[in-house]
């Protein structure tokens, strides 16, 4: 059993909820934060004078591990507002950009690209997470200091992977939405001082992370204090190679049963394949996630970093032609 | 290098290949099946002359292992005909049908749901693959006899799981459409037997295949002679356990790309939940599958076997629905 | 909860107890099989009384689903004798030869290798499962005559795979120990089969298979009437691939928890590396397993299949004597 | 092609080996990091020219990713001297301890308990990696002071996990071997500033990541600064759910093959489960480890974590007097 107190409950009221516990001989262990004072109690039949008590916020079952972001906390579907634009299960959100930000040229390319498609969002990664300390690191602060001088000149919001908590500053004040890679989904220390943040955080699954585990990442962020959390499903590792990863489509539906936040799908690193980023966006779409995520590069085989999963802008404009014909069947608008 | 012969050839011309390989000192083995003479060779560089013997139909390296069944060997795609249907490219297939027969009045309701619906083809298992012996194990040739007097009362088509070689002249007698089960996908025995069988075949990817032993299955039926395989996409197994399996969408894609086969998707056995049936099936169009094969049963809480994920009539009547809206927009009839 | 009957019950017997249901209004489905009476039932409280009836044997709950060949059921390992030796707890039986027969000349050159080492069991393979259909699969019949004989004449046990349930016969006539490779692990009509040949047998965990399924796929042969099951670990299948497979050795522990068989170890498939066959053996007997079965060859490099795995005579030899250092510490003899 | 150059390279060398690149019309990408100069190339004939430049360390291929810690690199084992005692291939070093510090009277009693065995490493976690917000997140400082306070008094080393970056001054005054937990082995920012370091890294696989991934962690290591890497396998995660993660026991024979580093086991976290800690722990030796990592309790039952996985000291105990019986047979000492 998790007990936990509102934010500015005084320490005598938290004193007076431990004598109850002593009174009781209710054995408890003190999981407070800095945030709230919150405790873990072994079973006991006094639930209901606990949940009486005036500063008592949540009385919760261990089994229930992520409350505060489940369906029973709250109904209705999370809305998150950035910039004049919405991301949420009435709109079917379009991110795309590049897999690594390499030159204001490239930048401006694709900016066009997403203005031509009427395309709101502007990924591209600055600090790169690479599996080999010899591959290509990313442009860093150059890099998203461009990102935000062409987003903003083209009028786009942007979004950028972090890094460590240290650069929470810096993307604070050059990206729109904060992303947590899938290498970082358990960087616990990473995610509560994200709670902290006043931007959205797209929170990418963990390759090898369970649904429960990647549900308990995003606790962590709303628990911690941010409330703007867009899940996004970018494949599993299972022992499938043909694919880089295997997209877990069915985890969007889990997603959307078990949460109350928005969910988007990156074909692009779950495939490894630009040819099947569209079939896997359409299939994203039908399937009912919120939106997609997809690198696209001005010249793919050029590209510093996942070139074979990145489309042209051709392609991908012919892509957000058809799902443009399929909004209509889905109620949805972009 | 693999050398295959075409199957009637004769034993003079068999020989005579078999002198050159001598005379030019070339290693072989004969791997000459029941069908065919075939040789795997060691790297030679008299490649263009054992091309140029007359009676040789293939020579293919030994990486590209599937080759009967690949887009290099037919460009076209297959079209499989049953009874006045086809299973191909250009249509949508839907099979839908209880997980087990369990009684002509469970059948006759399920037969009637599919007509209201016009759909055609229905599938019913009669031999059960069940992980425990304690478990239900099907009406065996009952059930398939049923399964027969059934659909020849409503003009459906039969699709039902083989369990062994033995049973095929009972399946031949009784079943339209024979399917290999995912446990059996690598019976070798079973997948040879069934090369010769005159019906099609629908193949179930093994939960623990990869796409290429799945491909490689298939090569096995065609082969041995029988060139009507249907690929089954059903979910494979992954660290998730949120879902029975893990729908793995993406090998649609793949099955497209590397052979001319028809490939559906099942996404009850994927999910093993019936409210993601729906949503998944929308993807399998969306992502460019040519059917599906869902379970569906009058009263689920009641079924067998499988009841937690098979459809009640009503909602699967609702899915049809919404399949029949997207239809236009894939260029797919059902 | 299941209801199992003693085998020779008569049918009036069955019909009192199924009177007993009628009149008690408890739901059953009969799950009889060709050996025995069985009964599901929802759950009831009558359990005492069923219990009671004379032919009743066993009365078990759904949740436990392996109960023939648990430890509740045996507390003593089971003892496998096979032509004056046994395969138990306390011995480490080792299992020695090629992964295919593929002459005389081979099999008596690892046959004297094994009598130099005082190893009692040969195993080779006649039918062979291989993923292509260009693959050599095997010599069939004239290799599994050919085993014996060879067999014969340097007094060793045979250990080899079969295909299919109507090889039942020719097996039970020239091999002592009959395999069941990993695809055929949930081949439940050759299971069933099984269960009424009179020959031990080597069940192999198939590569995508849990260690539950594994033990209900031992139920089925006990079940049906083969008690003498030798459980064999070969690896699974995750997403490393630096090894063939994943060597799962602590299932070797789960085995000997959960059931009284014995339980050896393949280390050969489990890598398909010949360089770790011998430290994965020492870890395999360290961690308790009542044995290993390793392939062998005497020119790895020209074998036909499995040459990557497969140890030279010699180093087989280093590695016994390793072995023998061990036992003594262990408490085991070979 | 990467092209890496010599720590201390003066600026007008570089700008001689960046003219040359021109001049020949290699393509070439800095890839320089704080430490070094360093290009990525594409395919050129003139490698040989590149090699002859005076500050020129390393040329290697792409394809040989892990090149520092490889075997060809150094072929003598790494020896990693702490405080006296060693951790190195000849050497079965064991660590033992609390998964969480919870008092000092739990670490006197683990201490005395490590004393009475002769063990020289005590593990304590203080900042907890926890995959939920409501689990206890560790006594943090106060805990790594309470574990450098009595280790000093039973003169023991000390080993603990680090969560960020930004703790490692604190981690430098209290900890002699610094822990990268498997949820951070991806956490490049941790890794790289670990890299400057002075005390030895102990780096746990994560549970999602190939050997490759791993060794390519450690690689980041090396690179930034630091030589004194433990590499501890902990299990992988798998399809299978009877033990907690699976343990990879052939990943130990992968690292001493293909890199010079000392390489340990932790069977408590692979299994999860306490019956299993101690013939894993023989089949660790047996199979070349050298040396485990386990998890002690006093009262396994009352832990605030792993408890199901903590041996009691009298099971402790008597695996170590098992492990004093084998290790002559191994040629190591502890």
């Amino acid at each position: 059993m998790i007990v936990k107190m509102k934010p500015k409950t005084t320490e005598k009221q938290v004193a007076k909820l431990i004598n109850f516990f002593k009174e009781k001989e209710i054995e408890y262990l003190d999981i407070s934060s800095d945030e709230y004072h919150a405790f873990r109690l072994e079973k006991t039949p006094y639930l209901k004078e606990i949940r009486a008590f005036d500063e008592v916020e949540l009385v919760l079952p261990l089994t229930k591990r992520f409350s505060q972001i489940s369906r029973e906390n709250q109904a209705e579907d999370t809305v998150i507002k950035v910039k004049g634009k919405t991301i949420d299960s009435k709109t079917f959100s379009i991110i795309a950009g590049p897999c690594s930000i390499e030159s204001e040229e490239q930048l401006i390319k694709i900016a066009k690209t997403l203005k031509k498609n009427k395309i709101g969002f502007l990924r591209g990664g600055a600090y790169k997470a690479r599996t080999s300390p010899y591959d290509f690191q990313g442009l860093e602060l150059a890099g998203l200091m461009m990102l935000n001088r062409i987003a903003a000149e083209y009028d786009l919001i942007t979004v950028s992977e972090i890094p460590s908590a240290d650069l929470i500053p810096l993307f604070e004040e050059y990206v729109d939405i904060i992303q947590v890679g899938a290498r970082n989904m358990q960087n616990y220390h990473l995610l509560k001082a994200l709670g902290k943040a006043t931007k959205p955080i797209l929170l990418k699954r963990g390759f090898g992370a369970t649904i429960e585990e990647w549900l308990m990442a995003a606790e962590y962020l709303f628990v911690h204090g941010n409330r703007n959390i867009i899940m996004c499903e970018r494949g599993i590792r299972t022992f499938e190679t043909y694919t880089r990863n295997t997209l877990d489509i069915s985890s969007v539906l889990a997603i959307k049963e078990l949460t109350h936040l928005p969910v988007i799908v990156d074909p692009s690193h779950a495939s490894g394949r630009y040819q099947m980023v569209e079939p896997l966006s359409l299939a994203a779409l039908a399937v009912g996630a919120d939106g997609i995520m997809v690198e696209i590069h001005p010249e793919p085989t050029k590209a510093l970093s996942d070139g074979a999963q990145s489309l042209k802008p051709s392609k991908f404009t012919t892509m957000i032609e058809k799902i443009d014909q399929l909004l209509p069947l889905f109620d949805k608008k972009r």
